[in-house]
């Protein structure tokens, strides 16, 4: 029986639209991250940040619109004058006098948006989508003139009518727009809904097409995926999803989400050894723990603790896992010191502490500990000392029974002198065993 | 301009197979919960946890198979002498000795799995399909002849061979189980996969079916989602996720995912304002932080920041919020203390304070403290004594020039007397205003 090598979560073949094997990040932790509640940057921590993300590989990195403040002006800048291996950008409202702002600031491109939903249209800037299309127009323009990339995104795309989406997006198409921008800008999207609309209008345009999930409804990462397969090419992502209310696409989770659906792609293009020190990064910058329940770098992501999972998991790790830690810097752990252990589990253990005990030894200290494991916590010293003495124990009686051996022995030696020429070798035997 | 009242997260009517609004929860915090690294429970914690749940309105709560360990036994044996209102289940390896100490238990049902991709058969119970096959046949009859429930669930679905799966699930379901479990035991499978692989299996069996997402990839609660959409009944929860690794279907993201697509379905079967507390329970329990960026329970899942977006929700909450806090018995927040706040933010904190400035003013506050926000984070306090020195400030401008000004009149009066008629009318008028 051999292991198909065929890769199970791999893009279809037939889905000619699918970008799974060929996907851009466009990292926005320094403009979205700015939105989540607890983030205060400086400068330096905007150009630390700026440089890690850099380090990992991302493609684009997204800075809050200068406009916004004084201090945000003087981050761009600086930020775009880092020599950066990504590309920078800067996301402006879709008006004339942010875009020319944003350009002076030295970026290698804008990102323009504007609501196009009915509640934006009514409850947030109140415009029609006559003056959004002459105001996208004007915008996209300007900033082609300079040179410079330029993306035209709608927000609350979700929400918004089709027929308006489509006029909108084949327009700026039409002007040359570098990608349009869908955006789940309440994340209530779910992932069958984002194929349908993202295939859909992937279909009318010629432009590359970037997608931004919100994570309200717990499926950022799953939207982000299936956009990729409906022939979405940007993801927008933030270090641990910080954004918004509870944030979007979450770096590390949608790595854990690509590795294993393009491994060869990822592993090429992303430095993902250095994915934990990045997210410390942020996560102590913006002041919060990385959730114990984070993919990948969560600090149970790869402990196995039931006893069945520990069995297969030590004759061949892919049984329980899709994700190599390794590739990670990481390694995996088998939790034995639980109740739910298994005699597997121990053996592993009892190797690691370089003890020699047969398997029904094992079998036996593996009751000892799950009994153990019913009445209280136990940590692995608690573990290993029943192992230890269990041990330590075993050895003593085979001791015992060894002198008792030799004690007969010699006194069969006193009674008679018959077998005296067959004793000395059994003794060597007995001691080479 | 009207806002559309039809729901856009809601199923597609032309999709007859789905249960989005008719799902069950089988909630598994107390088996594949205590497979979470942290999870130590006694007796009192289990009957606590399985009281909390069964108050939330889950429809069936798993607890670890009584063979596990003699108190897990015990445990077992007390839940289902609570008199619940939801069933209660366990889980158990496909063989006859764990079905009889399961049902002697007192069990609602049986929950029985087996391993049936490449990698279980070789590295885990190393068993072949007709093995597999006949073990089931007899649990499965065994339990029936019991009266109880039973589901059959293979481990490892997604890398299972179709052929595989057809064969077992179709003959299970001839001899009457009430459900089959479809389980992404690796946490690989991506959405469309789900509702492909789903929505084959129920075009081939009568019965119900449960699956069960694992979260390493972190598309659980979206690949839950989608299996409704294709068909499956019953969805795996636990409490925040946890289980073995990062854990699975987080109970808390499943209910803002279901929420907003089958907004009546689940505000009428679940007690939505019970989920922090009962969130908060199993956190303290197993000893974990709930995550910053749990959805609903986070602490800024309903925080606004950004100054754009604080507009808008203030004028109608929808515009940003695909959830309404207030259904999980908790409250919005618009943070207003940052260098990205704006005006409109920061009215409705001055109308909060009960002061009273024109809009004017209050756009000159704003700046003042977004200035500051640049310069280093603020808290409330800080913004407060902002507006409360400007409020005072300009008072007592107002003020100064008030006195100014009555000090002109008197002088005025003084003066000459050919206007004295006039002068009190026009001083009432300048106090009323």
């Amino acid at each position: 029986m051999s292991i198909n090598n065929k890769n199970p979560y791999g893009p279809n073949p037939s889905d000619f639209l699918s970008n799974v094997n060929s996907f851009e990040i466009i990292d926005t932790t320094l403009r979205e991250g700015e939105q989540f509640a607890n983030a205060f940057y400086t400068l330096d921590s905007k150009v630390k940040i700026a440089k890690a993300l850099s380090d990992f590989g991302v493609d684009y990195i997204e800075l809050t619109s200068p406009v916004a403040s004084p201090q945000s002006k003087i981050e761009l800048e600086t930020v775009c004058k880092l020599g950066l291996k990504c590309k920078v950008l800067t996301h402006i409202r879709c008006n004339i006098n942010d875009a020319k702002v944003a350009v002076a600031c030295g970026v290698d491109g804008v990102n323009v948006f504007i609501g196009t939903s009915q509640f934006m249209k009514r409850y947030s800037h109140g415009k029609d989508m006559s003056f959004i299309t002459n105001a996208a127009i004007q915008v996209i323009e300007f900033v082609k003139s300079k040179g410079l990339e330029i993306r035209f995104s709608t927000e609350d795309s979700f929400r918004s009518d089709m027929v308006d989406l489509l006029n909108i997006y084949t327009t700026v198409d039409k002007i040359g727009v570098n990608r349009i921008g869908i955006a789940d800008t309440v994340g209530g999207a779910n992932p069958r809904q984002v194929y349908d609309l993202v295939r859909t209008i992937k279909s009318c345009v010629s432009c590359d097409i970037e997608t931004h999930f919100h994570n309200d409804t717990g499926c950022a990462i799953a939207n982000a995926y299936t956009a990729l397969e409906a022939g979405s090419k940007f993801i927008d992502t933030t270090v641990l999803g910080i954004g918004e209310r509870n944030g979007i696409v979450a770096l590390g989770g949608f790595m854990a989400r690509m590795v294993v659906s393009a491994p060869d792609y990822v592993k090429s293009k992303y430095k993902l050894t250095k994915l934990r020190e990045l997210e410390t990064l942020v996560a102590e910058t913006v002041k919060v723990n990385i959730p114990f329940n984070n993919p990948i770098t969560g600090f149970c992501a790869f402990t196995h603790k039931a006893g069945v999972h520990a069995k297969a998991i030590l004759a061949n790790p892919a049984t329980y896992e899709i994700i190599n830690p390794a590739d990670f810097g990481l390694s995996r752990y088998i939790h034995f010191a639980s109740r739910l252990t298994g005699w597997n589990a121990i053996k592993a253990r009892v190797e690691q502490l370089n003890l020699d005990l047969a398997d029904d030894q094992i079998k036996e200290v593996t009751k000892k500990i799950k009994s153990m494991g019913d009445v209280r916590p136990l940590n692995i010293e608690d573990v290993d000392s029943i192992i230890k003495d269990y041990h330590s124990d075993s050895k003593k009686i085979e001791l015992a029974k060894k002198e008792q051996e030799e004690h007969r022995e010699a006194l069969e030696n006193l009674a008679g002198d018959d077998k005296a020429e067959d004793e000395p070798e059994q003794k060597r035997r007995r001691v080479e065993n």
